[in-house]
């Protein structure tokens, strides 16, 4: 064996401040809303079709997003209400993180279709 | 309004293969087990202490990513019989972007934890 190995359960346990910010950016939603938020304040129905997703999903991801600061949501007293999301100054360094992930999974993806298609054709493993 | 919205639900839409590859890279698993196979093939019970999963949790991580050609399992022959997990070279272009999501948790992770426990101490909105 060699030198002791690093403990990531010391270091990124559940609880500590580095792994919580891990498994917030580490989540499809964070990634797929952050990329939507950059191009500024969006409505939640705005936001609901670009994603795809449920009113429900969305509304859990936005309220986590809020909690943790990196998002804003802005009442506007208009008649009908209108409320906005947006990204905070903190919610914008997940910009460039998010960038990388969205290169890495578009040069990298088509290449993991076929790794997964010829996975599914082997014969089950002994 | 602006202009038309991107439709990400067109581009990042669930089943293409950006949305599935950054629904593997975006995963609390694939980030720490990434990290910690950077150090070269490591047993599952290793993998296991290090992460702090459980063993159901880290065995279907791994074949995940095994399936999507990222992680590669090698058995030795030997009795009891060894079996090793490792980064593909495909796998290996997950590194960068996984250093980059730590930094960034290293960074802000403490900058939320303050948001979070604010947000938690608000009184309910209205």
């Amino acid at each position: 064996m060699s030198a002791a190995p690093r403990r990531e359960a010391e270091i990124y346990g559940t609880g500590t401040p580095t792994r919580e910010a891990i498994e917030r950016l580490a989540s499809r939603w964070t990634v797929l809303i952050t990329y939507a938020l950059e191009d500024g304040p969006t409505r939640f129905n705005d936001l609901k079709n670009r994603l795809g997703v449920s009113g429900q999903v969305l509304t859990r991801s936005l309220r986590d997003l809020e909690r943790d600061g990196l998002v804003a949501r802005r009442i506007y007293p208009e008649v009908p209400v209108r409320v906005e999301y947006e990204l905070t100054p903190l919610g914008g360094t997940m910009c460039p993180v998010v960038h990388e992930i969205r290169q890495w999974a578009e040069r990298i993806g088509p290449a993991i279709g076929e790794a997964r298609a010829a996975y599914d054709q082997r014969p089950p493993s002994p």
